[in-house]
Parts: structure tokens; sequence; C-alpha cells
């Protein structure tokens, strides 16, 4: 008897999903427990897995079964429509770019971000600039044949690795209002905050006493600790598997509140994994929908809940319990400077430090120049004068000279991973419009956020938008969830609603 | 241009080895760090990788390799050969066995484990044997195809999974020695610790300062942190992978003895995974050469040097240190009683709880039983009686009808690994007689240890046992590095030298 093409293509990724699970504990493992001299070793076994995975999915027969699945697609579920749809995704994003180019955008990859790491500390762009060019030229060669296998533009192929179905035609609409709205909104916000007085939290931080907090804050927000773990890394993350999800954070002394929004926001995060189906965990329509989706869930949970007034009278009993001696200054230690101190606006160099208000201006900018080195409108060479002049323009700051905090800051290019970028503004856009339809579902929550109280919220999430997975389109499940696709005016009334 | 065979079969088993390092870390991070609710997820994900390697270990290919490479063995360097013995070793034992027998034996062992877990417990013989039994059909079977394959007895091709090349005509006679000298030699040793006053540790050890001990005591004898770690896990063990080798520990706050031990121990077995020649760390002769040599090393650290006079001398401060206040009990707290408390012996039912002195009795008993069992001469409804029968005559305790600290106190049958509980003696042994070849070669080698000095005998050990890997047979090891095979005089000498 002739085997079920659809059951052979889900036996066939019930494997990878397997074999990822491993790679992504080690991943884990390599970030927060391996010591230095574990990392050559482990280098290898990851490529050699990516390589094996990357072997599983290119399969032609894979090809083969989803034709078979196609011609009779009607025949199957809903979700197993689905299923096929993003399995041919991933076929695709896997067999469009020839092995040579990705062996070769691997090899210029691993070189550029090798050598960043300590050109970006000596400021030094001559020495940069050649590698990254060789990794740009491969990722724009690399941009066109997945163009030409899925019929998108360049740039929208690339964006399509990380935010599936995405237009940049639609970005760039949604970006110009943006960039309409926010450079005079930031000086109105900093007018404001001028006026503010602003007491600063001092002294020094236990980290026991700080993960003792942020572990009692994701227990109250909702984190499975049956299925998860929090630990410490170098550059926090959220990863593990849907069934056991490792976050990190990092710990300073002096300053808690760096660590604990980041263990917050990673927490919303981890909420979106552990909340995916079980019934589809091992398939590729079990999986989050996209990057900027997941975004919007780790932002959810920081900007819209943690940073929150309602939130923050709320957490202040709790923060003062685990950190301050009873003796403390009450100027400090209350909700209202606590809020303020956890909202500050301030135009920087670094997108990473950056506030909820100016950080879409730092995602723009790059999100035009990625966009115009794929278009072959802008030259490598031109990055540091097109980089100092839109800060200027976005931000009112110069980094003429300054490339390391300049267009040297970030990790993402040093790989050709263009087309990333967007995904963390798109993705603070869906948290504020989700935060809207959520409080037009559950009319008293604020008072449920200001009593600790997350079960309906966390009910709305799971309901809306984690067992949904990537059943539905990007589009469709900002439908589903929150009755139009997207559209800026949440976030821009989000912003205008809490810093003005 | 044809393929050089050989070099196509190392890098089939480079692959083989990467994969490994991944299932490893899985199983390391299971144990010591994985939430409860990652279990099922993570099996999976291991039954997966297990099937993957044993694909790529029994590919057919690889037949066609070895054959020839064997036709031009000369041609190739003494280690390359050596690799090629052991890369046919792990095919042979890879494909003797059918694939359904495999699956069989695999469900019934993990359903009898699964069950023995609960039924141990319950002290419950009665639904167990029918599990049991089961399991040993299957085992009888595996053993005779493995048999027919490699040209063995059917034990000896079981045995040949753990100890390669080693023989049971062999480790009976050793066997047969130990049994003549041990049962009255324990006697004796009783008889002298009766009159001798020992005094207990007694108080609450701080898990933190007994971690601190440990980690200093382990730096001291040589382990490697930046190729390593130590952590926590219900059942102690040595994993990860060669460049980063995880060793775990259980605390209790009574007793920090056994816990320090266990940690020295794992610390053998750590460092000559450490030790193994980098060179070859990614192709079968450069894995350790079998269980028996592993333990030699485990208890080389543990019972011949940390258990020994000079090293308590060493250590004595470094514990008072860590765990005691200035003004503790002299009496207690010297190198004297803490030697003598170190090496009480006292016949017990509990294999893994034995003194250095009754342990071989334990596994003599389980050797001669399994072997019954493979030979058919041993039923499964006799086991209780073979058991308490043997008990009786070597260490003069009885489990009759206490099935749970006799013969169902042991995991290694459940999943039907019969053939590696000779390995613990054979390893008590050998460790044994690489002190005496120790001491030879440097011949002040007990005034090191008293000053904590372990960089001499490291070099031994690793010039003699950890940079030969698999290069030599078993018998060709123990002839490089002691000057001649097992003998178990050397371990009889060391019992009477350090008990009576």
């Amino acid at each position: 008897m002739k085997k079920d093409p659809y059951i052979v293509l889900e036996q066939k990724f019930n494997r990878i999903y397997q074999l990822q699970h491993l790679a992504s504990i080690a991943h884990w493992d390599m970030a927060a427990m391996m010591p230095i001299g574990g990392s050559q070793a482990r280098g290898s076994a990851l490529a050699e897995i990516s390589l094996l995975l990357n072997d599983f999915i290119s399969e032609s027969e894979i090809g083969d079964l989803l034709k078979a699945c196609n011609e009779e697609i009607q025949r199957l579920t809903p979700w197993q429509q689905a299923n096929v749809r993003e399995i041919e995704r991933k076929w695709l994003n896997a067999t469009s770019v020839s092995g040579e180019l990705v062996k070769a955008k691997s090899l210029a990859g691993s070189k550029c971000e090798h050598a960043w790491r300590t050109l970006r500390q000596e400021n030094n762009w001559q020495d940069f600039q050649p590698l990254l060019q060789e990794v740009i030229d491969l990722t724009i060669e690399e941009s066109q044949q997945r163009a030409d296998a899925m019929e998108l533009s360049a740039y929208d192929a690339m964006l399509n690795l990380y935010e599936p179905g995405q237009k940049s035609t639609v970005i760039d609409d949604i970006f110009k209002q943006l960039v309409e709205f926010l450079p005079s909104f930031i000086q109105q916000v900093l007018e404001k905050q001028k006026s503010q007085t602003v007491l600063q939290t001092s002294g020094s931080f236990a980290i026991e006493k700080q993960r003792q907090l942020g572990l009692a804050l994701m227990k109250q927000v909702g984190f499975d600790f049956q299925h998860g773990r929090l630990d410490v890394s170098a550059h926090p993350f959220c990863g593990g598997v849907p069934e056991d999800v490792r976050i990190t954070t990092r710990y300073s002394e002096e300053d808690f509140s760096e660590s604990l929004m980041g263990v917050l926001h990673e927490t919303g995060h981890a909420k979106y994994e552990q909340g995916l189906p079980e019934k589809w965990r091992n398939q590729p329509v079990g999986e989050a929908r996209g990057m900027g989706i997941h975004e919007s869930q780790s932002l959810f949970q920081e900007m819209q809940i943690c940073r929150s007034q309602a939130f923050i009278k709320f957490a202040t009993d709790l923060i003062k319990e685990h950190l301050v001696e009873k003796d403390s200054d009450p100027n400090i230690w209350n909700s209202d400077n606590l809020f303020r101190l956890n909202n500050r606006v301030k135009p920087d160099f670094i997108r990473v430090n950056a506030d909820e208000v100016t950080y879409p201006l730092h995602v723009i900018l790059r999100y035009e120049i990625e966009k115009g080195l794929i278009e072959k409108k802008i030259k490598v060479s031109d990055l540091p004068d097109i980089w100092d002049m839109k800060m200027q323009q976005y931000l009112g700051i110069s980094t003429k000279g300054n490339y390391k905090d300049g267009c040297m800051q970030d990790i993402h290019w040093t790989d050709g991973s263009l087309g990333y970028f967007p995904t963390y503004t798109l993705g603070a856009m869906n948290a504020a419009q989700f935060y809207v339809a959520a409080s037009k579902a559950i009319p008293n929550l604020k008072d449920q956020i200001e009593q600790g109280n997350f079960s309906q919220l966390n009910q709305w999430q799971s309901d809306k938008i984690w067992s949904q997975a990537s059943f539905h389109s990007i589009d469709g499940l900002m439908v589903y969830a929150s009755g139009e696709t997207l559209n800026p005016e949440y976030f821009i009334n989000h912003l205008k609603n809490r810093y003005l």
C-alpha cells in the first residue's frame, strides 16, 4: 500500500523537530553553562547538525510529497493544510539558494562576525569594511536567488525569512507614519520629562536577591517552571524548546531594573513558546508565527504590562521586599518614582539600550539602509556617512567618526542577517494593538494588573495568539486577535498616553 | 579520482562524533538541569538521535570501506590501523543484531525499567519477574546473534560491548582467586576494625561549603575547569564530551564524605576523558579503552589515592577549613580518624553502598548469575533463591524475601545490560596494578600525595593510559602501563596493606 504523502511529510518533520531540540539545548548550554574550553567542539557539533538538518529539509523527496499533498489539499484538515503551507515555505527557503552560496556566505559571515568583535572595540571601520563588503555582496546574491524562487522582490525575499508574507511596501507605509510622528514627539516628551523629579535607586543589589525577585515576578505573570528555567548568560535570550523554555539574563549589582525588565521581556517570549499548541509542537505549523509576533509577545509583557503604572503599583512592594532595607528612602521606593524611572526617554547611540520611544527610529534607520544595500542603492563604503546623516535627522545626534556606536554597533549584518531589523518595531506595534484588543475583551484589565492577576489576560493571549501558532498568516493572526491588520495608530496612541 | 576509503571512514565517524556530542550534552542536561516537564520531549529527541546514529554506524557502505581498508591495512599508520579495528568493532556491534530484535529489546527494556522503579520499592518480585523474563529472553537471543557474528561465546559477545576483547574464561580465573581470598579476609578485617576507635563526624554541613571543598580538591588533583564542570544530579555520573566533561554529585547535609569521595571518583573518570589525545578525539580509536579501564581511573583516584592515609593527611586541613568551626573536636577532625572513617568495612545488602573490600563479592555474585542466565543454566524464576544463597556464602547475610535489597536492587538487568557488572571489579584490580606501576616510576609518590602534588602522577597516567585511548587492546594497555596483563595479586596486596 502506498503511504499517505501527508503522513510521510509529518514523519520527516517530526524527525527534524527532534533533532532541532538537541541543537536548541546545546545552544542554550553554550551560552549559559559551557566552560570556555568547550567552544570549539561545540561549534563543530552545532555546525554538523545544522548541515544535517539542512539536508533533511531540502531533500528532493519533500518536493514530491508537497506536490502530492497540494494536488489533494482539500482532503486535509485546515491545520494540516496550514502545515503543508509552512512546510513548503521551509522547503523553499532551504532549496532556493545554491549550496555553494550558502557555504560561501557562512564562511564570510563567520569571518566578519569574528573580526567584528575586536574591530568594533577598536572603532576600526577601515578593516571592517572589506569584510562586511564580502558578506553584503553574498547576501545580495542570496536575496536574488531567493527572489527568483519565490517571486518576490529581493528585500522581501530576505524579510520573508523572519516575517513570512510581509511586504516592504506595507512596512514602508507604516514606518513613514512613525517617522512623521516620532522626532517631534520625542522633543515633547523630553520637554515634559525635564520638569519631572526622578530619583535614582542607588545601592548594591545582591545578585541572588535580584534572581529571587525575577523568579517571583516570572511566576506571578505565568511562566511555567515545570517547563522552563531562568539562568545567566552574557547576552540575554529565550531558547530551549516549547516543552522546556530556557531564558537568560545578566545582572548588575548597581542596576536591578535593567535585568528585571529583561527577565520579564524574555518571559514574554517564553510564555508564547510554552503556550504553543501541544498537538502541533513537532510540526512547522506548530511554531511561533514569525519574529514580529514573537517580539510582540515579549514587548507586550515588558512594555505594555510590566512598565505600566498599574503593574509597577503591584510590583513595588515585591521589589522592596526583595531588594531594600525596611528604612529605605520612601521618596525613591514608591511606585510613581519607579514608574518614571522605568520610562525615561533619551535619544542615544545604542539601539539595544534605547527606550521604547526612540527605539523605532533606530530600527527604521537600519531598515532603510539594509533595503538600500540589497537594492544596490547604498554602497557599503557610504554606510558611516548615511548612518550619521540619518541619526542627525531622526534623533538629533551625530555618529561622525564614531563607528563603534554607529554603523558597527550591531551583530546582525556581520553574518548577513538582513531583513531582521524591522521585526523589532513591528513587534512593538503589534503589542500595542493586542493590548487594546485585550482591554476590550477584559474591561477591568488595568485593575487586574494592579492586583497582580494575570489569569484572564494569559487566557486571552493563549486563545488569540499562542494556541494559533502558525495556523494563520501574520495578517490573519492580527485580524483573528485584534480585528484588523497592523495599524500603527495603536502604538502611536500608546506612546501619547504613556509619555505625554 | 576515487576517494581514499580510510579518509571516507574518518569523515563518517567524525560526523557521528559531532552528533554524539549533542546527545551527551542533552543527557547531562536531562540529569542536571532539565525541569520535570521536559522529560517526554527530551526522551523523544534522544531516542531519535540514537536511531539516527545507529543508522549511520550500520550503513552497509561502512562494511565496504572497512573491507577496502583491511585489504591495504599496511599502508596505514599504526594509529590508523587501530582506528580501523575500532571502527570495525563498532560496525560489527551495530550490525550483528537484527533491527527487529533491537526494537523489541528496547521496548521490553523500557517497560521493565519503568515498572522496576515502582516494583522495587514495593518489594514486588512477582510482578517484576515476567517483565524481567521478557528482557532476559530477548537478551539471550541478542547474545546468540552477537556470538554468531563475532565467533565468541554468547556471554563473551555481551561482555565485549563493554570490555572489548575480554574473555570470561580469564575473568573466571581471576574472580576465583578473589572468591578464595575475600570471605575469610573480610572476617579478619572486621575483627581488626572492631577494636578501632572511630568517631563519626556529626553536624550539618552546608551544601555550598561542601561544593567549594569538592571544587578545591578537584582542582588540586588536576581536573581542568576550562574543560568541565561540577553539578548536581540524583544519580552521580561523568558525562559530557572530552572537550567539556560534566561530572555530578549529590549532597547530604549530614554526611559530607560520601559526596566528597563521589566527586573524586567522578573526577577520576573526568581526568581520563580530558586526557584523551586531542588528535584522535573525533575517531573511535580516540575513545576510552572500555569500561574496566574507565572504572580503573575513577577507582585509582578514589580508592588508591583519595582514601589513602597520605591523601587524607594532605586533605584534612582543607576539609576542616571548609567545613568546621575553629573549635571543632580534635579527636574527630584529625587525619587518622578521617582515614579510618573513610575505610570502614561492613558486609551489607546494597552494592552501590559497599566498601572496597566487600564490593567485589557483590560483583562476582552478579557475574556468575548473569553468565548463568545467558548460558541458560539459571532461570529467572530461580533468581531470588540463588541470590540469597550466594549472599550467604560470600557475605554471610541473607536476602530471603527481601527482593528489593536483593536481586531487584540494580537497574542493569532491567534493560538487558548483561555483561557490564564485571567491569567494576576489573577496574578496581586494574587500579591497584596501575598504582604499583606508578609507585615504581615515581619513588616518592606517597610523599608527593601527602603534599598534594599530583603533577608527576598525572603525567604518568597521561603518558601510560589517557594518551593511549583505544590504541592498544585492553591487555596491551595493561602491559604498556604496568608491564603485565591483569594480575589480581596487586589488588589483594593493596587490600592487605590497607586493611590489616
